[in-house]
């Protein structure tokens, strides 16, 4: 209610998208379905200046590179460089310093060992004074003391919302909504891929065919050792320890055990009993420290957590003044991933307007 | 990121407390307890210009009332006149005129058939420029439209966030982390009485004896009629309903059902088919307009409703753009409503900074 838009005219926001596999490629859909929706409700125009993909093409352009091309181009496996009045270059480092780009969206693919090439692209565009959305969990796993330390010395932004929960929020909703709180504990579902593969054998089909299912619907990772052996959960695990309760964590740190040596009698055996196993990351604060699991979980039946089957994904989060918290992202799809984003991105231009 | 604050110096904040019950002295405790980490984080210092209470007197001191010394008044019965530099005055209404407080917070008893006295309070706050808190659902299901204009015109804000679910972001978290999602759809528990009294029926209990330990622990209405006959959930869905869809409701045009008939053999009925019944308010957008009931309903066990017990509650949000999101405040207690309050307060304060 205080804050007034200083300004009646269009300003215009430049972003790069280095990255532009499925969340960037629905990101871009979004900003064409909803370009007049931004424009009116926050006075931007917001023009993509560079693109950057792994096999697709590395371009600039400073007027704007039309999406919908180059979502025709990427989804028909042709080259960016194609496109018209735009300058072709090799390296995404320079695509990101070149790019003359306000706001970097960063979604290259997890690196587990150090978070590269995201942590050095990441790096970069908060040196260069950029504000930085990114998907990615390795470059805040593995150096989010560092880069923040950065962004704050440059003042520019650094958000992150889909590492976790996709666009549910969770550390915008910390960081708007609970003031003062303390989190003490952080418990949570947060792998799809293993929380599928243990419904589906709750319902009595095989480890390796609901495996299969979670690829074929595009939930599993390219690597499924990634979900399957836990570590996907420890760096989320890793990630909202070092966001949200100020840890200093690695993703090797936290103990962490799979699913892939649960069989199907097992997990029936536990329903009998009223138990469902669900993979159940823990980060709790013991005296001055933080510790973290990623493991195999049973779950009673009066429990919360008993009916979050299949894609969906809780984090209960356990705080001094606001007592236990949960949020539920039922069924995500890709576009809770992009609106993630999205909403990142948009924050970012509204502290801009009330500058 | 962006934002600089702009003084070194601590700035005074003066607030005014419009009814001092329950939630409104916990408020009161928590800004004792927390007063170093408000000044070191807002660089401010809050102090209590105003208080007004039913039966214990209203009060005015410019300096600031020392707020021990007041709750030990109002917890042994005596009359807040006995404090020294006060000035007492008669009519709440002069109170908020002449209390010189930059934010008012309401917390006074709800009136379910016109929203008063607080609307009347919160109605002569905004028009005197003055910022306004409030725990009191009545304004804001008779006349929300007409109070935000209002807020809108003076440059003032109007929070409500305990209104609904305590301290559970819920119009904070709408209006800080989903931009541009639309709501189409809020499901949700959100009366703790009824919750309690069907949880107890399912273990055996009969409805008479639950509700008087309801009552006995605090958490029923005075008129325990407004939990019962789902008024409560009712005015709820309203305020939902006009804050979050855009709607224009009355609470006496919510369908609505309470659950005073039904008996414990019903219930039992239920869980033996592997239901629950639970009093659900169900907000939907049909074509331009919204419908909403607060109506008993029966909750299947697969559901992640069924698991929501005793005094917690949940809403779920449908979106066009993030899909389904739930929040559930797990057993809140008295700190949780104070503590919405106390965020709501901090909330314009930083606004306040940010100018």
């Amino acid at each position: 209610m205080f804050k007034q838009k200083s300004e009646n005219h269009t300003k215009i926001i430049k972003i790069a998208l280095i990255g532009f596999g499925n969340s960037a490629c629905r990101l871009a859909e979004l900003l064409i379905e909803r370009e007049k929706e931004i424009t009116s409700k926050y006075r931007v125009k917001i023009i993509v200046t560079a693109i950057a993909t792994a096999r697709g093409g590395k371009i600039i352009s400073k007027e704007g590179i039309n999406l919908m091309l180059a979502l025709e181009l990427v989804r028909s496996k042709r080259s960016l460089a194609e496109l018209d009045k735009v300058e072709v270059l090799e390296n995404t480092l320079d695509i990101i310093e070149k790019s003359d780009a306000d706001i970097i969206i960063e979604t290259t693919l997890l690196n587990l060992n150090n978070g590269e090439p995201a942590y050095s692209h990441i790096k970069q565009a908060l040196l260069s004074g950029k504000d930085v959305v990114t998907a990615n969990k390795g470059p805040l796993a593995f150096a989010a003391k560092e880069l923040f330390k950065i962004a704050r010395a440059k003042g520019v932004a650094l958000r992150y919302e889909s590492t976790v929960m996709d666009g549910t929020p969770v550390f915008n909703l910390v960081k708007h909504t609970l003031p003062l709180a303390k989190i003490n504990r952080i418990r949570g579902i947060v792998n799809s891929t293993t929380n599928f593969i243990l419904s589906e054998m709750e319902m009595g089909r095989d480890f390796a065919p609901s495996l299969e299912e979670a690829q074929r619907r595009g939930i599993a990772e390219a690597d499924a050792s990634l979900d399957i052996e836990a570590w996907d959960a420890a760096i989320k695990a890793t990630v909202l320890a070092n966001c949200l309760m100020d840890a200093n964590l690695k993703p090797s740190e936290v103990i962490r055990k799979g699913i892939s040596e649960i069989k199907k009698t097992e997990v029936l055996e536990a329903i009998n009993r009223g138990k469902k196993i669900r993979l159940v990351i823990d980060i709790e604060r013991i005296n001055s420290s933080i510790q973290a699991k990623a493991l195999p979980t049973e779950i009673s039946k009066e429990d919360i957590f008993y009916n979050i089957d299949a894609f969906s994904n809780i984090l209960a989060l356990e705080t001094d003044l606001m007592g236990t918290l949960m949020i539920v992202e039922q069924d995500p799809t890709l576009t809770q991933t992009a609106y993630g984003l999205l909403s990142d991105l948009l924050s970012i231009i509204e502290d801009k307007i009330n500058l």
